[in-house]
């Protein structure tokens, strides 16, 4: 069963999963799977029955659970890092705490195609994709959960085991580092100018116009100034709101449709390099927060290596500068409502 | 030039560095090259006037600077991320603020043989390396210095964009936000129990020998607790130091033939994995963080990939038990003293 530890030195939990070392390996290099219905693949329509049981999923025509007819599916993770198997801790030890890494750790299936990941679904498609997302994010969203995160993995450098594509919902009862370095930061910059960091980024890059990548009804994506890898980019919502849980509907299935277009400009200037990306919201945001910080979609490419620098100090070198970066993807037009084959 | 950019957000920097995108890219995948003597290597022995002149060298024949005859030799990166270059900063702006990535990016050679890095070079070769990396280290440390890191990328997925082996030394002017984790962490310990925690981690580590991977006279290897990877090794000195460069010269020639002995054990167990490892170490430490901060090597081989989660929370989920590692690299015997070839 996955424990948590605390590591004496930084107090930053680690997750130990064991058992998640019997996890499938991705079978090809490629980020793009040439079979189109691979006979090993869980995912695909048809293989219901090699998940765990489904806990959601879209079925237009009313078919049952766990059979074919479904356009997204959610399943709990078969080798779950984090669940609601409880044990016992002790959080005293100063050099061993430990506990139960409690939580959840779903997938969420993005289509029945085994070979079209977001940018190459149809935007029909990539809307319900982020409307079961929203969902599910809800759904983890109880009282004392320490962070609930969307992530995707997209090709086996970024993570991803399996290469059909599907997202994950990982809900813990432990905060995230990174979202709590978000929220101090965040809070600090609100004290310093008065407004929300996220807020004044949107007004100053649009009046700027050169760190813009798309812009959207609801959304706006840019190439951030600081921006840690090479084609970087971050999806703010314009409407202020501290926890992706206050989405309204028709903004989440806007969102599906916005990342699918940035997905594709990138994809346009780039092709097809693995990336991660992962939506940071803080859940149930209250006081304080619910003002200064602001949910965001960030999207990581991995066009080179996180290196020994990088993972000594934090410190991230860049070479492809954000401007540079904004330029060519903008430049590329977004793609058409309907899928298409990547090239 | 590089600039430093403050991201408003976490008041992180990142080092935008475009003329690094220059650099070569590593010509085999395989961590180990199979040309004992490529052409196009700038590193090589003979080809000194392919690097900026060097800094230093250790020249027991007494033959000039920038000749062959050299076991090891520093250079400046040819591509440098950190320099001495000055130019306009503007750390007032709360969304753009940006300054000169000021400080030193270094390579140091770890010996002239384009083959072998350090478990495979001769016990004595370990000691000329690890006294430079001390050198070099403690030439860095100036009044004022963020941080002065001495890294190592072996593999391409590690980072290495030259197959070459060889190290570098960063120093920067700005703090490096994980080593600020770092000392945070170990000063909240100290005040919880009165000791620094690396020295408690020596004694119990040693007394209950669950997590021991080799001891030394002057240091002890572990795997830590809370390993975030696989295979994970920290190498502590036994004497408390919160400097890397107070160590005696003695001591960092034996931390070169201690690490050789890890690196081998690692060898051994996994076989050519990439991976980095980093000395963390605060320069010139006074006050209370002399006391309960501890330098020490942390080594971060990559057997699986950083996936979302990790980037998106900071958590790791880490698959393989440190007392299973542990048991398994102290089972395996030490090098012998001399070069030998890699299986």
């Amino acid at each position: 069963m996955p424990e948590l530890r605390r590591d004496p030195v930084t107090g930053r939990w680690v997750c130990l999963a064991p058992g998640r070392a019997l996890r499938p390996e991705a079978a090809h290099d490629s980020a793009i799977p040439p079979d189109a219905h691979p006979a090993d693949c869980p995912f695909c329509e048809g293989r219901e029955g090699r998940t765990p049981p489904e806990v959601a999923a879209i079925r237009p025509g009313g078919s049952g659970p766990n059979t074919p007819g479904w356009r997204v599916r959610v399943v709990p993770n078969l080798f779950p890092a984090f669940s609601d198997d409880d044990a016992d801790a002790d959080l005293a030890d100063p050099l061993h705490a430990h506990g139960p890494a409690l939580g959840a750790s779903e997938v969420i299936i993005h289509s029945p195609d085994h070979r079209r990941w977001l940018p190459f679904l149809s935007a029909e498609q990539a809307e319900l994709v982020m409307a079961t997302t929203s969902e599910r994010y809800r759904r983890h969203s109880v009282p004392g959960v320490g962070s609930v995160v969307p992530i995707y993995n997209h090709g086996r450098e970024a993570g991803a085991s399996l290469t059909h594509p599907h997202g994950q919902v990982y809900a813990t009862r432990v905060a995230s580092p990174v979202l709590d370095e978000e929220l101090r930061g965040a809070e600090e910059a609100y004290r310093g100018v008065g407004n929300c960091v996220f807020c004044s980024m949107i007004e100053v890059e649009e009046a700027q116009e050169v760190r813009l990548v798309a812009q959207a009804e609801a959304f706006v994506a840019i190439a951030p100034y600081a921006s840690r890898q090479a084609f970087e980019c971050w999806i703010i919502p314009r409407r202020h709101a501290a926890d992706f849980g206050e989405v309204e509907d028709e903004d989440a299935a806007a969102l599906g449709v916005f990342l699918r277009d940035v997905l594709w400009r990138l994809y346009q200037e780039v092709g097809d390099v693995p990336l991660n990306w992962y939506i940071h919201s803080l859940p149930n945001a209250t006081g304080d927060w619910s003002r200064s910080f602001h949910w965001h979609l960030e999207v990581r490419p991995k066009l080179t290596e996180i290196a020994g620098f990088e993972m000594a100090t934090g410190t991230y070198i860049n070479t492809t500068a954000p401007e540079s970066a904004a330029a060519m993807l903008s430049a590329h037009g977004g793609p058409s409502p309907e899928a298409t084959d990547p090239i």
